[in-house]
C-alpha cells in the first residue's frame, strides 16, 4: 500500500486525529515523510528563526492499525528507507542544541548564531556539504521518530517519551523491529523525522534532515504488557528510555533491558551482572525536551541459555 | 623498569605523598596494580560490608616522571595489560550502582542484597562466571584509573576528574596514548583499577575486578595547555569529561572534542556540525561520584582536511 | 457563579474537551475540587495500588473565560478556599516520591511500603492525624493545580508546565493573583489538587489533599506574552518555572524573574545581581514528572525605583 | 582569643596544613576572614579575569580543636560577625554562575561581560551600591565556608562537601550552632568567605563579599557519629546536603534531616510525612561545584514528642 498523504500532517502524537489509512497486519506500507523543517530550510539563507514557524517535525499519520488493542505491542518491521529528494540540510537553531542555552536550561547568554548546512548526494553515494567538503558523511538512514499515541495525551512531536515520539535513536533503521505498546484501538502510528546519519546525541540538535520514503510492516502482539519501546536489531537488544536528566534515561533503558532479560530466564541480578560487563549505552539524543538513551546487548547473551 | 611496590598503596590522588619511582621518559616501566578491593573479596562469601574497610581502589604511584612541568601535558602509551592472577571478580555493594540509591542519590528504600561473582579463565582465554556460565566475557583489559596529580586537592581514587582519575573508560587498553595535564613538576601519575572487561556504564558499579601487571611509557609535551584528559586510539581521538548530571559530562567531553578539532584547522561550527553527524559518545561509568563521558571521532574525520 | 459538576472530571489540560461553564472576566466563580485521588483513600487500609486506577489529579474544568484570547494573558485571583469536607489524606506511594524509586529514577531496589495517613480538624481547626498526634499542621490551603490549555498538546493532569499545571506551588493561595498565558481562544481553565498544607517539595509526593470550596475571579490583559506562570502576592513576585534536572526548574524561575524586572525599568544584569543578594527560591514540588520551583522578590525591589 | 592571622591562607581544606592556632572547646575565639576574592576587586574597574589568579576563597586555618577526635562531632556557636571594612562586592565573572555557561556546563555561547558592583554602608546601615541606589541591602552576615578537615583528601575551598566547606547556605550565622563531623585529631576547622548578605542560590555565584571579624566558640560531642552537616538555629533544625543535580542535594538534606527527627523518637515514615507537609528546602547555592540544599523544619516539630 502506497499513502501519499501530503497534507496536512500532525506536529504531535494525537488518537483525536482522523486516521490517514487504514493498515493490515503484514501488508506492506509505503509512506512519503516530510523533513522536520517542512521542508522550508532550502539555502544557507534560510536562517531557522525566519523560515519556520511555531509547529515543527511533521508527522505522518495516524495508521489505523487493524486490530490493535490496548495491552497489545505493535511490532513495527523498517523494510526500506530511501531518499525523497537529492539534498539533505542541518543547522543551528537559537536556544535549541547540546552545547547552548535552551528554553529548558534558561541562560543570560546570547545565543549562538544561526547557521545552515546543505548537503547533497556525490558520486560514491556520501552527503557532502556545499561549503565544506571536511562534512561528508554516508547515508545511514532511520526514523527519528515512530510513535503509537496515547490514550489521553497529545504530545508534541519534539518529545520522546515511553510509546516511542522522537527518540532519534538510528537503530530505528531497515532491517530493525520496533516493539511499540499500544494505548488505543488501532495504535494510531505517526513517523517522520528521517535522518540521513546522525551522530549520537544529535549534538546540535539537528541531524541531516530529509524527506523520504519509508516502507513499514506491522504485527501484532497481543495482550502483552510493554513499558517503553524496544528494538530488535538483527544482532541486538535494544532498549531505549527517555528522561531528564540524562542519568534518568539511562536508568529506564538498562532497568527494562533487565526486564527483557528475565523473560529469557535471567535473574535479575544475574542480568544487571551481565549488563554491567558487556551492556552498551548509546546516546540518541541529547537535545530535545527529555533525552533518549538506547541500552544494548548482543541477542546471544539476551536469548541464549 | 620493574616497579614492585606492594605496599602502601595510596587511595587518592596526591602530591604530597613520597613518589615510588622515578622514570625516564621513552623508558618502558612495568607496574603491579592491585584489584579495587584490595585483593579481599575471593568467593562469594567475602560481602563488601564485611571485608572491606572504608578505602577502595588502591592506586600504584605516584610515579615521578622526570622532566614534567606544570603546564605541560603528559603522554601515555599503554603498552600492555596482563593479568596477575587467574580469576576476576564482581560485586553488588549497598549504596553503590547504576540501578539503586546511593549516598548521593538518597533515598529510603532497603539497598539491595550484597552478592559476589567470582569468573575465572577458561580454556577459550574467556572469564567464566563459577556460579552461571552465561556470564561469559572474553579478555579486554583496561585501566580503569589513570591520573596526574592536582597541585593542591588530593581527591580520592574513586573520583574522575580534570586531570583523569576513575574515569573507567575502556579506551585506556593496550594500544591507546592518554594524554594528561601535568599540574607538578614530575606529574606525580597514578593507575590501578585494571577491569577485564566492562560494559558502557559499568552498570552496577563493579566490573570485571582483577590484578594486574601493566606497563607504560610516558613522554611530555611541554609547555601545552589541556583542561580535560585526551585518548588517542589507532583509528580515535577520544577526550573524557567527568560531571553530573551526566548531560554535562557529555557537554564537556564534546565541548573538548570541538577544541581538539580546532587545532586541526577546523571551524568551531563546522566542528560542532560535524560531531552532530559523526561524534560518538560513550559512557564510561554511570556510578561514580561523578560520571565519566567519552566523545569520540574518528581521526580521520579529526585530522585530514 | 455556582458551578457544581461532580463528573465527568478531566485528567488532562486539554482543549478538547466541552467547557462546563462560560465565564465572564470580573464575575466571581465557586467550583468544588475533588481530591487528587477522586476520595478514594478514606482510610489507613484503603492501599493506593488498590484503590486508585490509572488516572489521578481529576480536574474542575475547562472554564471557558469570555474574551480571552490566543496571546492575552489571564489573571486569576483567587478569593478563597474553603475546605468540602472535614478530613485530609497524605500516602505513601510505590514508585512516587522524592526519597524513593520512581518511574523516572528507575531502581531495582523493592519499593517502600504503602502508608496512609488520614488527618481531622480539631478544636483549635488544625489538622491532626488519627494515628500520630505529632502530625498535626494548620489549614493553610492552596491549589495544588490551575492550568490553561495548550494549543496542541493535552498534558496530564500531574504535569507542570508553561501554562500552569501541577505546580504545587503554596502561593496559588487566597490573596494571590496568578498570570497564565492563553493559547486557545477561552483560555480553557483546569484548576483543582486542593492542599490543606505542604512543606516544601512535597517530599513523599502527596501533601494533606482535600476537597474544597474554591472561588476565583478572572480577568484578560490582551495581547501581552507570557513565557511562563506568574503569581503576585501582596508583597512578592513569583515565576514558577518547571524542568528536570532541579537547577534547570530554577533556572526558569530566575530567568523569568529577571525578565519581570526588566518591565520595571531594571537593567538585566542589574536585576541578575539583585536577586543575587535578595531573591527566593522555593521548591514548590520535588517528585512530580518535573519539577516545579519558584523564584520570589519583594514588590518593593522589583517595581520600585 | 584573638587570632591575626592574616597571611599564609588556605585555598583548600587540608588536614596537612600547621595549624595556625590550638583553641581549647570552650575558648571564644575571633578571626580575621579574606574576602572571596583576595581584597583585590575594589572598584568597578578591577576585571576579575585580570585582578584574581587561579585560586580563590581564603580560608583562615586550620584551627587544631583540643580534644578533638575521629568519630566526634564538632559544634560551632558562631558568637557574632563584625564587618573589617566599610564596603562590599560583588560582580558577574566570566564562566561562573547560575545563569551562564560554567566550566561544568559547558557551552559553545560567549560567556557574559565582567561586571563589578560596589556597595558602601549607608546611614541605616544598609549596604547601597555606588552605581544603583535600587541595589540596596540590610547587613545580615553569614559565613559562607565553614568545615572540618577530610582525614585523606585536600578539597578547594570553593567546594562544599560532607564536612561543610564552601555551603553559602545564610543560616551559618550568629546565634546559630553549626554541627561537623571531625575526621582528623584536632578537627582542623577552617572558615572564612564572609557575606554580607546573600540571596537563594547566590544567582550569578558572588553575593556581597567581605572581608569580617568572626567570633566563634567550639565545643565536643564525643563519639557520635554525623553523615553531613547539621544547623541549629533558636527555631529550626536545618541539615545541609551538597550534591548535583539540584535534587540529590535535596534528597540528601532531607533524608538527613528524617534522621535527625530519628533521634526523637519520630518513626522514618511518620517523619517523612512530617517534611511533606511542613518542611521547608532552601537553596544555598546554584553555583559552585556541587549545589547546597538546606532542609529545615521547626525545634518544635522535630523535638517536642
Amino acid at each position: 500500500m502506497m499513502i501519499e498523504q501530503k497534507t496536512p500532517r500532525s506536529f504531535a502524537f494525537s488518537r483525536y486525529l482522523e486516521p490517514i489509512a487504514s493498515v493490515r497486519p503484514g501488508e506492506e506500507v509505503t509512506l512519503f515523510t516530510e523533513d522536520a523543517f517542512l521542508g522550508r530550510i532550502r539555502t544557507e539563507a534560510d536562517l531557522p528563526s525566519q523560515v519556520l514557524g511555531k509547529y515543527l517535525n511533521p508527522q505522518t499519520g495516524p495508521l489505523y492499525i487493524e486490530g490493535a488493542m490496548p495491552g497489545d505491542i505493535l511490532a513495527v518491521d523498517i523494510i526500506s528507507i530511501e531518499p525523497a529528494r537529492d539534498w539533505a540540510v542541518s543547522c543551528m537553531e537559537q536556544y535549541f542544541g547540546g552545547l547552548t542555552g535552551t528554553e529548558t536550561t534558561r541562560l543570560l547568554n546570547d545565543p549562538l548564531p544561526e547557521k545552515v548546512w546543505i548537503y547533497r548526494f556525490d558520486e560514491q553515494g556520501m552527503l557532502i556539504c556545499d561549503t565544506n567538503p571536511r562534512l561528508r558523511f554516508p547515508w545511514e538512514p532511520f526514523l527519528g521518530t515512530i510513535a503509537a499515541a496515547p490514550d489521553m495525551e497529545v504530545i508534541k512531536a519534539l518529545t520522546p517519551f515511553d510509546q516511542g515520539g522522537n527518540m532519534d535513536v538510528p537503530d530505528v533503521k531497515p532491517g530493525s523491529r520496533i516493539y511499540l505498546p499500544v494505548k488505543v484501538e488501532g495504535g494510531y502510528v505517526f513517523t517522520g523525522d528521517c535522518h540521513a546519519n546522525q551522530g549520537e546525541g544529535e549534538l546540535c540538535g539537528v541531524a541531516l534532515e530529509i524527506s523520504a520514503r519509508v516502507t513499514l510492516r506491522f504485527s501484532i502482539i497481543p495482550d502483552t504488557p510493554l513499558s517503553w519501546p524496544r528494538i530488535e536489531s538483527p544482532t541486538e537488544c535494544i532498549t531505549v528510555g527517555s528522561a531528564r536528566p540524562m542519568e534518568d534515561a539511562a536508568r529506564i533503558a538498562y532497568a527494562e533491558l533487565i526486564a527483557w532479560m528475565c523473560e529469557y530466564g535471567w535473574d535479575r541480578y544475574d542480568a544487571y551482572q551481565a549488563l554491567t560487563q558487556a551492556g552498551r549505552l548509546s546516546v540518541g539524543n541529547m537535545v530535545d525536551t527529555v533525552y533518549s538513551l538506547a541500552a544494548k546487548a548482543d541477542k546471544d547473551l539476551v536469548m541464549h541459555p
